[in-house]
C-alpha cells in the first residue's frame, strides 16, 4: 500500500505569533520563515494582514521570500480582510487566502448574534471573493470542535461548491477528545458532498493536553493537512507541536502517513523559535525538550548500555540530537558510573566498582548531578588505587 | 448512570524525581508528599527504597507523615528490594509495595538475557514475597506497550493467582498511539482471568506526546488508575501530566468517570513542584502554563469580552487560576483595548475608540506587550481630551 501525504500548515508566525510574549520583528520572522521552507513544511502562514501594519508588511516579505512552501494570510469572512491579505500575498510563487466564519451555535449568537443560514452566507461569499484572487483558499469552521456535526457538513458542502480547496475544521477550544474529533473527521469525509474536491485540515488547540492525539486521529480519519507550530506555541494552552506530529507520522509506519518535514532540522528550529520568542521550552517537552533523551534512573541506563533500543524509540540523531545521554544521579545504578568513569578513562573491575559505588551514592544524594569531574573526586576519595588512562 | 472514580497513583517523588535536575532533599519531599495528601490523590510514590540510602529514608519519612492516600514504594523483582520497601513502608496506614519485571521481548533477551517463562516466574515470586509483607501489592510488566498482547494477558493472569491488586500496564518507550493502548485495556479487561480481582492502571511516557491521550484510552477501555506526575515531569519527555487527566475526566462528563482530587489546588501545587525542582513550567503547558488561560489575538479577546465560553472550556478559578487574562498584543482588537482601557477608567466613545485603536496599533508594533501604563501613554498621544476615573 503506497503512503499518503499530510501536508504540514505551520503556523508559528501566525497563531503562535500572536501570544503574550511571543512578538516578533520582521527581520526575525523572515529567519524563521526561510527556515521552516527549508525544514519543508508545506504551507507557511505568515500572518493575519489588516490586523496591523506591522504584520501586512511581514507577510508581504516573507510572500517575497519563500521559495518552495505555499504562502498563507489569515482573515476574517469580511472583504476588506480578504483584499488586504490578498495584497500582502501578492508577490507569493504559491499564495492561499485563509478565510472563515464561526460555526458553533455558541459563536453563532454570541459573536455573532446572527443566524445558521445568514453564516452560510457570508461564509460562501467570502470564499467567493478570495477565489477572485487566488485560486487556492482554505476556509476554517471556527469552533468546529463543538458544531454540529450536520450543519458543519452543510457548511463545507457549500464553501466546497464556492471553490474553497481546503476545509480547517478547529477545534478552536481545545475541548475534543481524539475519538471525537477522529469521528467528526470520518462524518464529514463520508457526508459532505464533493469533498474530495478539498483537503480536511485538522487545527488543535492544547487545553486540555490533546491537540497532537486529536490531530493524529484526524489524519487517520481521513485529513491529509495539520496546522501547527514550533514547540506547540500558540494562543492559551498552545497548537498541535510540529515535532510531535511529524515524529509520530514517522515512527508509525503502519499509519502509511508521511510528511515532507526533514526531521533532521527539528531540535535546531525548535531553538531558534525558542530563543527569538524568548519563549522557554520545557526540559521534559516531548521531541526537543532538553532531556527528552536524556536517561537517568538506574534501571533505564543499565538497559540503554545493553541495548539503545530496550528504552528509545527514536535515534536521537533523526531529530538533530547528538546523542542520549546517560545523566548520573542518586538514582543511577553501577551499570552508569562504570559507563560515565569508562568515557573519561577508568576502567573498573567488578570489586572496584562496588566500593567506588557505595561513595558514589553517598555524594550523590547531596547533589543533583554528578558531572565528570565529581568522579574524579569520588574515585579518590574511595581509596582504590586505579588512575585514569584518557 | 453512576460514575466509576479513577484512581490518581502520583509519582512525582519517584519517576519525576529521578529526573536530570529534579532532585530533592527530604525536607522539600515530605513538603511535596503533604500537598499531595490535599490535593486528594489516591496514592503517592515515595520512592524507590533500595537505590539509595537518602531515597530510603525518604520514603520512610513520607511513609510517616501522609495521613489519607496509599504510600507506595518501588521495588525490582528482587528479594533484596523488597525487603527494604517493607522496610521502608513499616509506619504506612496504607503501605504498598509496587515491584515487576520487563516483559517485551526486548527487555526479556537483553536486560535479563532470559526467557519467558522464566519471567513469569520471577513475577509470580516476587509478588507473592512482596504479599509476605503487605496485602496491597502493585506488578508492572515493564514495557507492556511492546509487549504481545497474548503473552501480557498470561503474566497478568498469573500474578493475579499469586495476589497482586494492581497491574499496571506501562507504555515504557512512549511508543504507543492512543487506539493501541486502549485496545490493549481492553484486550486484557476481557482475556485475563481472574481480572475483576486487580485494578488496571495505566503508565505512560510522553515521548511521541501522546502520555495523556493513551492515559484517557486506557480508562476509557477499562483501567480505574492513572500514573502521573505534578506537570507531567519524568524520564525523558516526561509521564502522563495529572493535571490533564484530571481536567479531562472533570471536564468530559459523559466519560462517567471521576478522581477524588481537588482541582483548585492544581495551580498552586503545580508551582510548587516547579519551584521545588528548578524545572520550568513551559507558559504554553496545558492547564497550568501561565499562558493557559490568556486570551491576545483580537478574534478571541472579542469572543471572550462578549461571552466567556466563547473560547473558554474551563473557569480558570476551576484549577486555581484567579482569572483570564485579556493581554494586548498588536494582535489585539477594539473591543480588548476598550475593555483593558475602561479597567483603568477610561470610557471610550466608539469615536474615541477610533483614534485610539490607531495610535495603539503603531505602538504596539514596537513592543512585545501593551501594559496599562502604555495605555495612558497611547491615550494621551492619540490627543484626545479623556481622562481617567479609576
Amino acid at each position: 500500500m503506497s503512503k499518503d501525504k499530510v501536508q504540514i500548515f505551520d503556523t508559528t508566525l501566525r497563531d503562535g505569533e500572536q501570544v503574550p510574549g511571543c512578538k516578533l520583528d520582521t527581520t526575525q520572522k523572515l529567519v524563521i520563515a526561510e527556515r521552516l521552507d527549508n525544514l519543508g513544511v508545506d504551507i507557511i502562514e505568515a500572518g493575519f494582514p489588516i490586523s496591523s501594519p506591522g504584520d501586512f508588511g511581514s507577510v508581504n516579505e516573507i510572500a517575497k521570500l519563500v521559495k518552495n512552501a505555499t504562502v498563507c494570510g489569515l482573515t476574517r469572512a469580511v472583504k476588506k480582510d480578504i483584499e488586504v491579505a490578498a495584497e500582502a500575498l501578492k508577490h507569493a510563487k504559491k499564495p492561499r487566502i485563509h478565510t472563515g466564519i464561526g460555526t458553533s451555535d455558541s459563536h453563532i449568537k454570541f459573536k455573532f448574534n446572527s443566524n445558521r443560514d445568514a453564516i452560510i452566507e457570508r461564509a460562501v461569499e467570502a470564499v467567493k471573493y478570495a477565489k477572485t484572487f487566488v485560486e487556492d483558499v482554505e476556509f476554517y469552521a471556527e469552533d468546529a470542535g463543538r458544531t454540529d456535526n450536520d450543519f458543519l457538513a452543510r457548511v463545507c458542502e457549500e464553501v466546497v461548491k464556492a471553490g474553497a480547496t481546503v476545509l480547517n475544521i478547529p477545534d478552536t477550544t481545545g475541548y475534543c477528545l481524539p475519538e471525537e474529533y477522529g469521528a467528526k473527521m470520518k462524518y464529514l469525509k463520508e457526508n459532505v458532498k464533493g469533498i474530495h474536491k478539498a483537503t480536511l485540515s485538522c487545527h488543535c488547540h492544547n487545553d486540555l493536553g490533546l491537540a497532537t492525539a486529536n490531530s493524529i486521529a484526524g489524519v487517520i480519519n481521513g485529513a491529509r493537512q495539520i496546522e501547527c507550530t514550533i514547540n506547540g506555541i500558540g494562543e492559551r494552552a498552545g497548537n498541535t507541536s510540529l515535532e510531535e506530529v511529524v515524529m509520530i507520522l514517522r515512527q508509525h509506519p503502519s499509519l502509511n502517513l508521511y510528511t515532507n518535514v526533514n526531521s533532521k532540522l527539528l531540535y535546531d528550529t525548535s531553538q531558534m523559535v525558542s530563543q527569538k520568542m524568548g519563549m522557554p521550552v520545557q526540559p521534559n517537552k516531548a521531541i526537543v525538550g532538553s532531556n527528552a533523551f536524556a536517561h537517568s534512573s538506574g534501571i533505564h541506563q543499565d538497559g540503554v548500555i545493553k541495548n539503545r533500543e530496550t528504552y528509545e524509540i527514536m535515534d536521537p540523531e533523526d531529530v538533530g540530537v547528538n546523542e542520549s545521554s546517560i545523566v548520573l544521579t542518586a538514582r543511577s545504578g553501577r551499570a552508569a558510573l562504570a559507563y560515565r568513569a569508562k568515557n573519561i578513562g577508568y576502567e573498573l573491575t567488578k570489586l572496584q566498582l562496588d566500593i567506588v559505588y557505595t561513595e558514589f551514592l553517598e555524594f550523590a544524594d547531596q547533589k543533583k548531578e554528578i558531572l565528570d569531574e565529581d568522579i574524579h573526586q569520588i574515585i579518590e576519595a574511595s581509596g582504590i588505587k586505579i588512575e585514569s588512562i584518557a
